[in-house]
């Protein structure tokens, strides 16, 4: 186990109805707040008629910046930041799933910083400080809820990039299951291959005896493998929801990072294809899991594979390469069964744009912990996927 | 899956030879700390001269209350506030196990509060405020390093009762597996016995649905299973030392009570007994745990038993009951082989106290959730377990 240090101060206030709480965990950081959202899911639904009512209930001002598109844009960024300067507004509250909190995030730290919030992604100017982050959860999925991450796409450049920074961890997160129960089939199956996808890209790791952080990785894991299929079945099936909820937050709050390095290639090579084509992360990424696994399956890694196919699959048997094979292909047929698209051409991708994408996914460094990745092995992926 | 807020804001710096942080850490709260240890180990290990010559070489002055016994008594609490209020100390340092972080904990709170610390333990009085506490974990077993909970004997009473506050969090605390290397087997066996007396007491729950939660507490128990007899043989196997000490942070800093009733009637039953013998903890809840298991084994619980019994130990069958007895054995055997006692005369216990026990025991209400115990249920674990 490798050394570490973790601290998340992020409050969750978790359950049904907990958006009640909104006004009384705002009002010690902020009266007068930008208040962040999508495309309008929150108003079909009505739980932006709620917040309102509470924001307006508990005298709390604020101004709205709406549209903030799946894989968020740098302009809602820039144009969030021009808000809260324009009208001196000291808190970002993001209402809507990942994409919505990250940007939030990137508004809350650009205010603090006179250059173009861009340069954080490029690591031209480092995140110093933020505006208070508040967050009202409606799709399980990214973790951000109570994380320091955020990623942003760059219309300009056809970027995808993260950063990450304490100063983004949210003071508070309200998840109420509930507000998911609405989330359509694809959305909620992609929204678990997201979450599985952290789980794999810590689990899958290069170095030895973080026991207990691989059991509760499994968790994880096996919490999905079970709550998926009935969440989309029964959509409002509260402890599918709720657990696949609180899952989404356990598995990317630090705690399954603990004492490990890290991958992140599949993510980094996902981040290409969504940046070039705008498809949902979660889809991006239950596509190309299963050919990353192959990929790297080899002497070195296939101990690991056999044993997630044991401990989390519940394959048997006696040889370790059948059994790491059982275990990839059983990931591949779940993704499969939960209605997610299994090949990049089904989403539109075009087979001469994977060149450009392994291209800009691997530029100084190779990608990859649990195996390295170079240019050539990323095409391959990519070209496997296709 | 109940309703929960999840909200903790303690630092975790994790690794070899963390102590160098010790400094870094103290100053943005501190110059002048009280620091609080035990009853010598650490004079004897070294680590309590590391520490004195950070704090100098820090700026930071200090002084000392030493002594401070497992089951920590009321009188050291009273002697660290006075030595705070005398010498105008603004922070507490934890150098010890879990009975010192304790100790330390309602200094900080007690500093505050002009009547006598022990009314916040009769509920007299509630905990306000609290000094800054910081903690270096030299024993893995109570995960008070990173929780809000405390518990002090008053040796006047001959009580033994806890208390729980946000305030009482550390603020950070180091923790290096290597400070653990030299704790005695017996003391490492009580403390994996502690530890995994806090998963049952929030795994057996009396309610549904937390389903990822029963998984993570599943991880700590297997993870105990597995590192405790390396430990035991090899003391100095860090990877052993290192997954049971941040075991013990894991399963009680509040993440496997997320969305639980727990339910805590076996530590309640252990305090009783530890406060007339001032036996360790631990060495009492091995004791206990599988008599407590036996008996409230029933027609409701048999199945939660036999899942325990399946994840954890691996049992298989076709009958609940047998599955669910297995595990209980199992349990049990392996305390026993880990060197703990299995009888409470075993440890000097006196038949004739058994009824003071129970008596104090269940004062008002009866103990538990899971299955609510009330007097003459307690009395007959005790008699079972003498």
């Amino acid at each position: 186990m490798l050394d570490f240090v973790f601290h998340n101060p992020t409050k969750i206030i978790f359950g049904k109805g907990k958006i009640s709480k909104l006004g009384e965990e705002i009002v010690p950081y902020s009266r007068r707040i930008l208040l962040v959202y999508g495309e309008g899911s929150i108003k079909r639904n009505g739980i932006y008629y709620q917040v309102v009512d509470i924001l307006k209930e508990s005298g709390i001002e604020y101004k709205e910046l709406s549209g903030v598109k799946p894989n968020p844009r740098l302009d809602s960024v820039r144009e969030g930041i021009k808000l809260c300067r324009e009208h001196s507004l000291d808190m970002v509250l993001a209402v809507g799933g990942g994409s919505v909190i990250d940007c939030a995030k990137i508004i809350a730290a650009g205010f603090f910083y006179d250059g173009d919030p861009w340069d954080f992604f490029t690591r031209k100017a480092k995140i110093e400080k933020a505006l208070p982050i508040g967050a009202v959860l409606t799709l399980a999925a990214t973790g951000s809820e109570m994380n320091g991450n955020a990623v942003i796409s760059n219309d300009e450049t056809k970027a995808k990039k993260g950063v990450g920074s304490s100063h983004l961890l949210p003071k508070f997160s309200i998840l109420d299951p509930l507000l998911t129960c609405t989330v359509p089939p694809l959305q909620t199956a992609a929204g678990v291959a997201d979450i599985m996808s952290h789980v794999f890209e810590q689990y899958f790791s290069a170095n030895e005896g973080a026991y207990l952080q691989d059991r509760i990785a499994e968790s994880v894991l096996k919490t999905c493998i079970h709550y998926a299929p009935i969440a989309l079945k029964e959509p409002e099936n509260y402890e599918a929801r709720a657990n696949l909820m609180w899952a989404s937050t356990i598995a990317l709050n630090g705690i399954l990072s603990t004492g490990k390095l890290t991958d992140w290639a599949t993510h980094m090579i996902e981040h290409e294809v969504s940046a070039l084509y705008d498809i949902a992360h979660g889809v991006g990424l239950a596509i190309l899991i299963p050919y990353w696994m192959e990929y790297v399956l080899d002497e070195q890694t296939v101990g690991k594979f056999a044993a997630y196919a044991i401990n989390v699959w519940g394959v048997t048997g006696n040889n370790e390469w059948e059994m790491a094979k059982e275990g990839i292909g059983k990931t591949r047929a779940f993704f499969k069964a939960l209605g997610l698209p299994s090949r990049l051409n089904e989403v539109g991708i075009q087979r001469e744009d994977l060149e450009i994408m392994a291209e800009k996914a691997v530029t100084d460094e190779e990608l990859g912990r649990f195996k390295k990745l170079n240019r050539q092995d990323v095409l391959s992926i990519l070209k496997n996927a296709f």
